[in-house]
């Protein structure tokens, strides 16, 4: 990945229990790489619950089209009736990318 | 927060043991949410040990003067020499903003 590109930043608070959210988050997963302009994505969950996903893009046409895909829309729904106390989506423009990796 | 702002994405992966890093870290928290244009942060780290940290600014020159801050330069040196196996900053310019928040 070289800047320009587009990142969608998602931040979870999760509902208590699971509800059917491991097996739909793993099946996202594995659509949403199948997804054209789809550069990679990045997860994390704390302690606290508070959960950060990142994905990446080559353009938002194709953020558009993953937003509008009928199996994550659906999900989506799904998201805000069962799994989440809130969510917060983020669609940002990466303009500078700087990364370090270790020698070994 | 209303689009549009910046966010920083910070992604690391932490090399093994403390090494001082619980210390710095809140630290760094404290010290950033005195700086001005910084509008929040939010993290998480997983059990696999990628950590994913973004912070939100009003502009460029907020996050510009952060990365010069003296003690947040020194701080950054550590982080290459002892405590991240690898990290990638991404600075952002947030175009859309969408919330949900459950009603209870």
């Amino acid at each position: 990945m070289s800047a320009p590109y587009y990142a969608v930043i998602f931040t979870s608070l999760r509902t208590a229990g699971d509800q059917g959210y491991a097996l739909a988050a793993e099946r996202m997963l594995t659509l949403v790489q199948e997804q054209p302009g789809f550069l990679g994505v990045e997860s994390a969950r704390g302690e606290d619950g508070l959960g950060i996903t990142v994905s990446y893009w080559s353009c938002e046409a194709a953020i558009l089209a993953w937003k509008q895909h009928p199996e994550h829309s659906a999900i989506r729904e799904r998201g805000r009736s069962t799994w989440y106390a809130h969510c917060h989506t983020r669609v940002c423009n990466v303009e500078r990318d700087y990364a370090f990796q270790r020698q070994t």
